[in-house]
């Protein structure tokens, strides 16, 4: 199992959710988060210096078995994907044990 | 030393808190989240379809030495359940290194 | 890659930050959480034992490559201290894989 974190703008939330949705990954959590960067030298978009400093993003955190790691890794770099600098990031990690609360069951299927 | 992550009804917060303590579990932090989620086909409670589409839950982050991890899981499942559908999730992963900034300490020692 | 998250204290958060761009460190997340916490015994200063629950905390997510490990958690065990009760913790975790969005980066390319 591994865990998706997706720190996107806001303003494709919607668009990413549906693009969640539509691959068959229906469950996540996410909060707004303060995203802090300084415009690195080479960060310029068409020839402007822009500058991504304290911006609000939405932090998705999604956990999936291993069968859906590379089709949701490609659903959120194409729904959050304006072309504009500042788009976001994409953390790939694992996790050991999950657990569904309700009925005790471990593992993949906890998942499903 | 392994991260144990819980997503839970604010409802169950106080008694799954308790629940911590009472093994021992002083130390965590915890957020607000929005779970995002479509109810599966089977996910059907005494006959109903439930929908937890957007619903408001707490999230706890609680990162304990490897001897705390079977207690702390169970201590969740036991003060997290409500038997509805929507109790929520546990995730455990592995943390590499902990310090506590005041005495500079790692490892299981600033987990004490 | 590693993830590096700290929990610090809102009043050192704008010397953090300024530390941690001071070394190179210069993209992060970070959002408010609630630390809760019983004193346990021995948590005593100066001979008052404080009580540090249910206290307003900032939770910073950094994720580097791996030679920047070393000087980042320096950073923040540095300019988070204050040397009084509840200065905060640093967990270190591995992060698989990362991508950039707007590029479609991976790895170490994405984070610099
Ligand atoms: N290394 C990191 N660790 C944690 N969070 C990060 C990191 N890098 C970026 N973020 C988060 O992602 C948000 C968006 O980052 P951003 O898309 O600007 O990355 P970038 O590498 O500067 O790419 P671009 O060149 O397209 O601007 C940041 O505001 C921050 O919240
Ligand atoms: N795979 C996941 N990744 C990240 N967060 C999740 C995941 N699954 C559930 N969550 C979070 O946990 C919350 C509760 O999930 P929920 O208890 O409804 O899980 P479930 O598998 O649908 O179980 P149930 O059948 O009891 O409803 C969700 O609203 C969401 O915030
Ligand atoms: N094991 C833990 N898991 C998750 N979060 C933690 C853990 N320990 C501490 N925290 C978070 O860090 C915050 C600050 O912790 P704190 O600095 O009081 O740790 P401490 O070990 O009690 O050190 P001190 O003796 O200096 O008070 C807590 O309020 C909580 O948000
Ligand atoms: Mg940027
Ligand atoms: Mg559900
Ligand atoms: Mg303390």
């Amino acid at each position: 199992m591994k865990k998706i974190e997706a720190i996107i703008r806001k303003s494709e939330f919607d668009e990413t959710k549906e693009a969640l949705h539509a691959i068959g990954v229906t469950f996540f959590s996410y909060w707004d988060v303060t995203g802090v960067g300084n415009e690195k030298v080479g960060h310029v978009y068409r020839g402007v210096s822009y500058s991504t400093s304290n911006i609000q993003r939405r932090y998705l955190s999604i956990v999936v078995t291993d069968s859906f790691v590379e089709k949701t890794i490609e659903a959120l770099l194409k729904a959050a994907y304006t072309g504009e600098v500042g788009d976001g990031k994409i953390f790939v990690s694992s996790i050991e044990e999950a657990y569904r609360i309700r009925t005790k069951e471990k593992g993949a299927e906890s998942l499903k």
